[in-house]
């Protein structure tokens, strides 16, 4: 079976990460993965919520689609008063993710926001939120002179099972059919921060499981590649 | 005195409509003014509000600005479960300057919902809003075939007083300590759809008034060959 | 063409102004124009919101129409857990008239919230407000001796085109029908501190604006009259 | 031990009940007892809700105060984004009060909603807001010709101890330092609907109770005696 | 006319209060009164709202249902972004209930606050609370060393007229269709803090009134022994 | 090291679950793993939302805390007016789980809504929701004659890294400094429906989350047993 783009099993989307598309925002990106774009700004803050122990930083994220983001235009947020269930489960992902980039004593009394708004949505908004926002929040992090704060780098990506054939970063007509469906983040060390995975259609073996978490780690590795591009060049 | 960018008192910031911006939206663009970004999507649904009459159709606008589209991050509307007031009157704002180019009766019974989401604000948002929008609505009339319920073009601008000196266009740095600030909306014929006017430091008097009506309408009558070019290219 | 109620084209409705209808707000009044009733209280509070600098004060309003103010009971705001729309931008409108007047610095410490309940709704109830809300604002500087704070008055009226005929003071069927639809705030001497126009059925030339300007400024005058005796008596 | 105005103490506060104060409800009234004010309007529309059975009519009350009703301003229910649980309390009072006066099935499919505003609060004011909304409910039943409908009135005033004596009709004053409160709503017939007793800084006996529960029934006939004067008038 | 559980006219239902029953709250029970179970638990806090005075201390309550508390599922409070009216009320009448029990002085500057929760209420929620609620506060107050605290004891239940029968502690099945329903809170001394009565489908007579609170005194006499027992078991 | 409850790295807590805990549910039982405690109950309703195809049914869950679950109290979501993120978050978690055993054509066009509410939480309540909500959801399956409609069976269990080493069903104060968490979701037949690992103190290896994945399948087939006697039994 060919994929609907034409591409080989394991091999990403074509991947753009435009640095500091905003002027104002501390730190920037607009990512791209195939027609998927997310707006990452990272804003900082020179206090911290209640929460965090006196001497250390924060870093948080907040996820949402622009109404036209999809195929059909969905209400705002605000207009339905609730913020989407689905926007609160991936901003929390996103936030969990990149605290584990960060060393909160060296960051210090700041917060670090990052925002990520999806200007259009084809599949793998969260895992692009998380990559892209990784490029955000380094790029802030170098702004003002923080950049020991910074660990370890994170970067994201999907694969699922369609018609039973493992594929990497599955765009929204193979995710939408998918059986089976799991994201990993993973460190610079190739070590994994977060893994998400669900039986959309069927439930799946461990052994289905661990070939999904290979092929991740593979497109991740692509992945801080391009980062590293990015935030050097 | 010379302004803050050098332009002449008369004179407004480049503009640039990059159309069809988002791949889904029926109509869409991205309207640039000097700094000031707003990305406009048109989205038509065959069905309309209880309000309106039986063979009718409407157009409603929504406006937003994305959290760090501005000089400080500001919180989501959804985590003060508040719509921001400005965004309330603006969005108001914008929908009447749309629906004064549209017979809804050729229209027929649909709802077009043009989403304005500001990605970064400069000054002018509200007025980029009504000239994008625009050029978003009319491309999805025509995506839909409807191109014959456009009965007009409108376009918006502002102009101000700052430092007793009236000037068209004005940036942040320039609105931000404006003596009076006035926007008109205007038809393709050069006739009024909207005028609102503020004395932010002064009262003003009725010529100065009519005087920022004079230039505003100069600056519109350039913006509305901008959309030409755009809907025409 | 004759006006439903009789009047020249560029004749007011009958107003009253009672002083005092509220017996615990610092200032308050009941104005009436025609059938349009808004009870207008003037509350001090000794503090300042964050946003105002130190040693100055802030004045503030809010608007809102019981729900039978109309010919149709509408639903409470906390009943549909909105601020209305219309209400916001009226507010925001009737806050900037007001501050219009006041010298921040001699306020001192201190906020003047301006609340307008419209009882009773047939047309121009936000420049009711705006004009109302200035003898509350009034009555409430002199009650606390500030006086000196007031540096002018403003007083609001509405015109329009109905049936191609411009019109001062439109009620709610003039309204309701009216072609253009204008309302301007101005100072004692005469200049203007708000100006808001629509086009409702059709655009709108700029000499017709001038023309819907100078009513306004004739019915301002003699509002203007009525707040001088309100305020003296 | 005299009262605060001079009454006796089974004397209740002046009252007027001033009918058909809003010129678009079904039927309303503004009723004052001393310095409390409320305005009730009584809506009509030609539907039910859901719960109630076919061929049946539902009354039902709402209740709010101004913000500056009180002798410190208090802040909208929108901008706290709750309905004041105090306000939810009273207009189930209300609510249920007033449809003990009605036969549904003689109403037909219709609601009625009575609004009670207070514009002035000095204590009494859910027990005005039976009285009065029972005058508003009876002038929209004779409007729409359902006076049939109406199988009795209401009409309800409160008493309490005050410094170990029993009075009839709080005031604010009186109110706020009260041992005991209680507030009964009567039919023409002499009997209860609502009782609500309260022990604020002590209990009470049971044979306290009932001294209250008489010095009600007394007021209550005087209220009931200036609502048919109202009504007949 | 037998009741529906075989039960005389004046016969509680049976009572079980399970003490300590939230391991973590530092008083709490578990309520049975026939078939209706409420959770109470209360909790301590060293801090006191704006409105306690200094040195003081406060007691409030909290009441929700469960979904599935009832015989159909409703929705949560969260779901529809409103407290239900009916759970304001409730939980404003346990809260004034509990503070008539305790010495705000010799609590000291802490906040109590009882949830009670109805698992499954099968009528006389908001009674069994109160008795409930009494039984977490004295445990809670014994937790943390204050018993002096407390001043006397509360319990509550109704009574209601059934068929023209006066009947103690309603079910949901006689409450459904009870003609009159009235409940009472009591203290030790057996004094009313409370008592709040409605005719449901018809209104009562004042000697009605008096026969239910008589009812309502009796077996609150009964909760009081029970209530002992736990605390001193 | 030794745990804190003295358990085998690989051991379960004590497991209890008590059928038909709540009376008016179509299903539902009282799940308690160790000192965690959750109450389910699946309501079935004779329609679905708009969403689902005609002649399919749906399942859905909600998940919440009462205040005082918890060490410490914590505010209702009612009183913030927002869904907690991570009740969301949870919700969406064993609602999928939960659809996964059912085949939704044969259940028809009903919606049966699990609730999940912890009494009492130490840890695993998202796990315990899901084992739970199963044992209600079969139960109200076989209540309505629809057992049919079960495809499978599912339960749920954590295992984490704490001190660097692998435990199975992890309490609270394991938990709360657990280096690694992740938790399983299995059918009957040993296949996974959910996954979600996260490191929360470090990253974690590949070989890592294999490892946990064991330990999770090895106790989920004893919460299975359990399952099976208590829905045999």
């Amino acid at each position: 079976m060919a994929r609907i783009d034409g591409r080989a099993n394991d091999q990403l989307r074509p991947i753009e990460i435009i640095p500091n598309f905003n002027r104002f925002a501390e730190g920037s990106c607009l990512i791209r993965c195939g027609n998927t774009q997310v707006l990452c700004c990272a804003s900082v803050e020179e206090r911290t919520p209640p929460h965090v122990p006196e001497g250390e930083g924060w870093v948080t994220a907040e996820y949402s689609m622009l109404p036209r983001a999809n195929r059909e235009r969905s209400k705002r947020d605000i207009s339905k008063l609730k913020l989407s269930p689905r926007s609160a489960e991936i901003q929390r992902l996103v936030g969990r993710s990149l605290r584990a980039c960060v060393d909160m004593t060296k960051l210090g009394e700041r917060t670090i926001t990052v925002d990520c708004d999806v200007l259009q949505g084809d599949g793998g908004t969260r895992t692009a939120s998380v990559t892209g926002g990784y490029v955000a929040l380094a790029l802030a992090l170098k702004k003002i002179g923080a950049e020991d704060a910074l660990k370890t780098s994170v970067a994201a990506v999907s694969a699922g099972i369609v018609e039973e054939q493992p594929m990497l970063d599955l765009c929204y007509e193979e995710d939408s059919c998918a059986q089976v469906d799991l994201n990993c983040v993973m460190t610079a060390e190739g070590e994994l921060v977060e893994i998400q995975g669900t039986g959309e259609g069927r439930s799946f073996t461990i052994a289905e499981q661990r070939e999904l978490v290979d092929l991740c780690a593979k497109g991740i590795e692509a992945l801080r590649t391009i980062q590293k591009q990015v935030l050097e060049g």
